[in-house]
């Protein structure tokens, strides 16, 4: 009996993609399903009947498994915990035994689990812009700001496991409430939710036109398609993220010394309306031994495919 | 042939301590140099020489010495140079080939070079604070601020060597002027000579009666002094640096999650002063996760002590 396959499961704000992945690193089925529940074992009794069906519809015995991986916000490589993560409904304000719960739910399959961002990192490294580093930082811009930070070829996990949460450092003093209860956190300025903000405030702030004002509740989408546009406000909105992430990048470089530091998810689209911004704010506010040196990289890997094949790396 | 013995090097802005060492980690000879030179040869020539003497006083041949191990500013572990030290004269706006110089001055001998704050954490993490820690940050308080920070049991080098410069991380956005050249430098605040701008500051900011009036050029040491006779201002001085640290030290736990941040150096004896501010102001600051959950200690090691171990470590 040998083990071929593994399961590699990503957990969003919005939804869970998860795919069964074979040695080489080929997803061979893939499903996508909702994360919006109330109730966790709701979501993880969904999770483990959709795992069960499509190991099912490919043919192959869940015995083949060598087990499953999976990437959520907050969740805890040693524990297998989910704690108190802020974006998902299920496990705000609480300790979800995620792991446990859905190796339970799988005939007791093993079960690791660590951040997404972590598992973006593991899925960069394995097959996409870091293939050949040792050390970067990934930063994952979705509805939150996520990191997964690499050095010397392994992931950081901190003595708790939780370590990499760069998205709740501490971008503007005494600035925006976060959801995690700070203020001034990276997240509340750079994730997609973030530049919304950032749109509301400038569009407040003036009596400027701006394509935006014909939008009701305005999305980072929605800027970045005033932004190709031609509209001068959107762009400028992404010329304050990019602001935003360069001088913060310039304090998470002295710590680790990355060679490089990774954008992953949606935001990354925008990356022509940021990227200058977002590399000279770095350059200007790091001290001088990096200065020029730090390369900041879009992520090589599509999407939904880095995330899977990160989290279902952890399973082998 | 045994190698029974290696040397320790500790280089700071004004002395260097030196120290030969047994695989016991007994420090068998001690000695003190000035490192007060304009000219980089003539200090690796007279630490070459120190060491020369140092071991035949010793009765030690230096064939049974099996490497030297310093820690230096901006010492670089990967090439062995020490690179535009603000604190050293010698290699201040240069780059200065130390391991290898000073390993010819010594016969072929191998030297090893990190910097100071990392052979400080090797130190603290074979005899010290952090014995069965796997994950903590090591602070070091002196004319600078430096770290040394250990992720699963390894310090962290990064990609080029110069990981954990987290004095130079910005703590006050648009703040001080820092030696490195950038604004706001944690070490422009914390470092002795950081409170010694912060008392010439508050002076100048009132005239508020206060003993330090009576110094000209005021130290650190001048400031704790005057915190011992119970002098308001000086406490202040301290609750200050306190802050500003804690409030800093909040943006570093995310990254590493360590067991705990590590205080070692001069500023130390002051803790009384400072550390309750210092704590308060990162659980304040620090995302939830790890809200009162971080240890801060002062080193447990005999400052000299440290880091000459902790040099020689790198020498096994």
């Amino acid at each position: 009996m040998s083990k071929d396959y593994v399961v590699g499961v990503d957990i969003g704000g919005q939804t869970a993609k998860i795919g069964i992945v074979n040695k080489k690193g080929d997803i061979l089925a893939r499903k996508v399903i909702s994360t919006k529940f109330e109730d966790a074992n709701e979501f993880i009794t969904l999770l483990g009947k959709t795992i069960r069906e499509m190991a099912q519809d490919a043919g192959i015995a869940m015995d083949d498994i060598n087990g499953v991986g999976v990437g959520a916000p907050d969740g805890n490589y040693y524990t297998g915990d989910i704690v108190e993560a802020t974006n998902l409904m299920w496990a705000k304000g609480k300790t979800v035994h995620f792991a446990n719960e859905l190796s339970k739910m799988l005939g007791g399959q093993p079960v690791t689990i660590t951040n997404d961002a972590n598992a973006a990192a593991i899925g960069e490294m394995k097959y996409g812009a870091a293939k050949k580093m040792k050390n970067f930082i990934e930063i994952t811009l979705g509805t939150g700001v996520g990191s997964g930070i690499v050095v010397d070829g392994k992931l950081v996990y901190g003595h708790d496991g939780f370590a990499g949460e760069l998205g709740h450092t501490c971008a503007i003093k005494n600035g925006r409430a976060c959801g995690c209860g700070q203020k001034g956190c990276l997240e509340a300025y750079c994730s997609a939710t973030g530049v919304a903000r950032t749109a509301k405030e400038m569009l407040e702030k003036s009596d400027r036109p701006s394509l935006l004002r014909e939008y009701k509740d305005i999305t980072s989408k929605d800027v970045f398609d005033a932004a190709e546009k031609g509209d001068e406000m959107a762009k400028e909105i992404f010329e304050y993220t990019g602001k935003v992430m360069g001088e913060k990048f310039a304090d998470f470089i002295p710590f680790s010394a990355p060679e490089a530091i990774i954008l992953f998810g949606g935001l990354t689209h925008a990356k022509d309306y940021f990227m200058e911004y977002l590399v000279d704010a770095m350059n200007e506010n790091v001290v001088f031994l990096w200065k020029g040196k730090v390369k900041v990289l879009v992520s090589a890997l599509n999407e939904s495919d880095a995330a899977i094949l990160g989290a279902s790396a952890l399973a082998w």
